[in-house]
């Protein structure tokens, strides 16, 4: 069916294989089964069956249709309704882009719905299925795998703006920084506050799925949770020490950028000396005075010469000397 | 009535008919009506009347009378008060406006009544009669009705700031910038100091209309709030991270220009130096010392002239390649 | 008796009359009768003689005396004390000053003690005695109106303030700036940070009496402490949003005063090299060299000049179109 | 002994005698008596003997020894450990001292322990001492007594600050500031961190002091202790009121320091223009050209003079109006 | 073994002896025995024996193998795992190190856990057997001495990075600051930054190791832990205050570079004041005009000479005075 990836049917963690979504009520009859049906931009249809066939409350519904939502849990009675955004970024490219998934549990499925270009989720099943032992826990298992997924994704993108970082600094503290330095200094800024509205309220969605008193959490997939949650706040962490840094690091430019100008400024005025003061010689000896001794004097040019050049090495000893030059 | 924009009775979720103001204590004699008034600009008489009607709370009364409040939630006994700052952004302006409304609830009736610029509640009206069973749950389910149209709102008023910051950013990277951008930005700035001010509070009130322990919340109308507690806390993310980027792009601004007069600096050091030079030899052989052997000589004045396109080449070259020029 | 202003009897919200302090005990013994004492800058045998009226606690009479107390409530037993900082703004003045009154509230007695400038209570005195099914509730809404009064009195300085902040930005984004603007940008923070220190402990004191399970202070006058703590919050808020701003707008005088300079560096230079340019070819045409065959030619004059002026132009159309001039 | 300031006995808040320390327990078996030792700089063997006299715990007493800690309150058993960092600012320097206290007190005992230069206790004992009713209440109360001296050596320390604070302001903005400024403003800094840092930990000991329920403090001891939190509560917020002015000052500064460099760029440029304008026409009439008919002019001298004068004047009126000179 | 640095068995504060990982179980019979295993780098088989051993939770395991953790705390049923980030310092090298050592401690056993460059544990072995009668309260005793001993490593961290502060203030007004100062002020607050994100989470760790309820943490052994909780929020409010004065050196640095560029400008300015008004007037008199009587004069030289003495020196008096000079 146009939409759904996949749509099975798992007992005792072991797969019993693909049902229609028509079909899924005969399954549940069945006891211990549950269903986990993955869907990658369903039709309003689709939703809409999925809707009836599970009893799901219209506003999730309405959020899972229209996308751009933040990350966030809610409860619905006895099932939840979890929204994530995994975090994807194309090689060789410096933005960051955040897809968006939205996920169904009850105690008897799961119903996992990707939109845009967030990546697939087979490789989660693959590995679900390779544990039945853990499967075996249900929806809830599900949920979790699906998270530390999603949440392991974030840190190669860490890693790529943490270099990026240190790309920027050795460009600030290397003097070889331009207009461009600023800009991307901005771009990486941007990229870290996205980064962050992603990642940051999922730290309280893993909190509240820790604590959670549901039967479809059961208690030993707790510290699976709390796993998910400690590296959420890891890269949230991450984040903060970027952003912190990244400030420091756009003050140390408008610092040395400063300290740039004051050097120019210095060399500017050295040299204007030691090009000026000669210039106000010459110009002195070239005024048309009738009656200017030194004008006839046999060595008067050698002289006034050795004059300009004594200035000029004074003034270059001296501007040298106060580092000015 | 003046001042009067609307006075309906329902029952079951269906319209039952208009309601003059003195006729509601009849009216409400019958189980299971309630009454929706729509107020505009109420004259103090209208809101005496009204106040007399449902037994109001003074403080309430000079509070929607005397608009300038905050949003806010208010319970008095059963009933409960409500502030809301509707923002309206006329097409092609920058400046964002907010009205106000102040709502009336009780178990049997809802008020309310718009200040100034704020937008007609109509369109919430015909969306509520048009789902009787929603609208069956009564004056709470209103009250979630016309906050839900509030709140969606702020949306294109966010992403029309949205865009100013883009463009913003564009002018600043563009190096196009000039005393207007500073202007705009601080504008800018504005806008979303009030757009907070406006929202921030919102999200607060939402969260007690979730948890509520009122009959006139119904327990099935909670999600609902919730999903207008989810708008706000978005609409507020979006304007902590358009402020904290504007924040940026203003250090930005201010780092670039800094970098702007940094070449500028060195683009005029350069040129004085390649101007100046010819300038100082020029004068030396402008003196009028008899004795000055290379004025008499007969390629003199080339060789001079070589001598100085030679050294404004080599400072040309010497600027160039450290990238003052 | 000097510094007693007023010392009045009520009973059943009505004036009994006045009572001299030695009698107070005498009147308290009628049932239901509560006594108003309003003093100002009393002496310390006159506080002396109140405390043991009432058996007021010896540290409340000594911060009662001291003055300097930042706005609090104290609970002793069952009487409460409190400090509030009435603000005035004398008219054409900049500078904002900040009162002292200390109140103590029993369940028979309320004394208000004004320091200093602090306005008279005289207006809220009749103001009470004007509503007396309100006054009948006792000393604990005779508190409620001297704080009512205190915090209206805020508005009129926030509203300048205000004025005085949208001056300022005048100032600045006209170009119209000087040294005296950051003087000015610095007086109004120093204004702004007092204001909120007398304000920002108010909401927590009003949040207090809310709350307060005392019987001094009767259930139904709690939603009027409820609007009293609404517009503290309300002149809180007014006055981190100018702060806010303020900060935004010293930061834009920064970046305005860069983007001046970098201005005017661009117009130095181009004009230093568009009179730089013909001074140097003038310098080379005096040079005295023997054999310069330029300086034969007929039209060398007028061509030398041409070219100066062709140079000139050129520099001129350059600079203007890069808008350096 | 060494490093005793005194031990003395207390019963009815009367001065029973002094004691020595290996009498101490034979003076706690009568009933009703306290013991208060106070040590300066105690040898480790001191402090064994003591910690052996009153049962004190093993890092409670290395604490005491190594100096260098936070004001903290922590409760061993029945018996607390305070930590307080008295302050003194010699007269004539800006350099705020902190010293350090630690006080043991027990239901029968109160043992203060001086480090460095520390102010000694004698007055808050001469004190305590002509107040037997309050000194009755025992430990606790002497407890009160010395955090009360403690804090109120703040306020002249805040004070100087404060006036240090002021004088930098008049500095900056009479225009009279230089390199120094800066470093004072800097080392204002560094004093403000540091008595935040001695002052700020003092709020929450004094808070849990107040809620303390511990036989060694008595009921109407509280409101004392709530005293002493409100003295160190102002403090707190005088000091950040003068860190945040501070931040605001140094902002100042740095635009006060653009404005001026843009006077100065600004005077540069029109004075560069008014010297170089006749500079370039002299220039020209300097050169040699055979035919340059203006030479030969009987008023070409003064003519040209008359448009050199003329165009400096025309420059300076220009500039004048424009605010560049 | 490969990768165990010491496995020993302890009873009632003694060491029983050496145990290989085997024979543990057997040794665990005993009552009142437990072992305290020393890891280094251990292999994942070796891992895979211990977790088998005492029923280590994988996730737990999973974080053991790969390092990268952020200091935490976790409970898995009656046994904890604990990660901690000792810090160390090469003498003469500026950049901190940060080690990361796991601990999973149960009711019978502590296994250490050591990676990279983190220091041995075999002083904290020595010092726990030195006094048995602590390390008899079993291996919640060791988890302190374990966490005291990575908690004091900080200290001479600390001292070490303030002492580099010390140094960036003197260098910065001294005036004697380049772009290296900005690059070290940045090294420093990045060694800040990391600092923090080892120790904050501390506090929490102890925090709550000061409140479990669990029987491998006896409740006399609280205080230890609170005196390690009280360490790590000293070595907190250092970073704090470093950081904070970290922030205003940049930003006096800044101010400084302005006030500099500042002094440079007008020296610039003065100077080429002093050489430009000569130039001008040389040029005045380098002029070629026939009628030129001041060229015919006598004394014109000389009275030409002291008109530009006399107007240089007014001028270096002026600026002099005005302290542009």
């Amino acid at each position: 069916m146009e939409g759904v990836v996949a749509s099975v049917a798992y007992a005792d963690g072991k797969r019993v294989g693909d049902v229609a979504i028509p079909d899924i009520s005969e399954v549940l009859k069945k006891p211990d089964h549950f269903v986990w049906i993955g869907l990658h931009d369903p039709s309003p249809e689709l939703l809409k069956q999925i809707k009836e066939e599970f009893g799901l409350h219209e506003l999730a519904i309405e959020d899972a249709q229209a996308a751009h939502q933040r990350p966030k849990l809610e409860q619905y009675g006895d099932s939840i309704f979890v929204v994530l955004r995994p975090a994807i970024r194309a090689p060789g490219q410096e933005q960051v882009e955040l897809g968006e998934t939205h996920i169904f549990v009850g105690a008897r499925y799961i119903v996992s719905i990707r939109h845009g270009a967030t990546p697939s989720y087979g490789g989660v099943r693959t590995r679900c299925e390779s544990t039945p032992a853990l499967l075996a826990k249900g929806p809830g298992f599900v949920l979790y795998a699906i998270m530390d997924f999603v949440v392991d994704q974030y840190f190669p993108v860490i890693d790529a703006l943490g270099d990026q970082l240190e790309r920027l600094e050795d460009e600030i503290f290397s003097d070889d920084f331009d207009r461009q330095t600023v800009q991307r200094i901005y771009a990486l800024k941007r990229n870290l506050v996205e980064v962050k509205r992603a990642v940051s309220p999922l730290v309280d969605v893993c909190n509240r799925l820790m604590r959670f008193d549901l039967p479809l959490i059961p208690d030993d997939t707790r510290p699976y949770f709390r796993d998910v949650y400690d590296h959420a706040i890891r890269i949230n962490e991450n984040v903060d020490t970027m952003r912190e840094l990244l400030t420091g690091a756009l003050e140390a430019h408008l610092s040395l950028t400063a300290v740039t100008q004051n050097d120019a400024m210095k060399k500017l005025a050295g040299w204007a000396a030691i090009i000026g003061v000669p210039t106000m010689v010459a110009g002195i000896y070239g005024m048309n005075f009738k009656f200017m001794p030194e004008l006839e004097w046999r060595f008067g040019y050698p002289a006034v010469m050795a004059v300009m050049l004594g200035a000029c090495g004074y003034l270059y000893y001296r501007f040298k000397r106060s580092g000015w030059l």
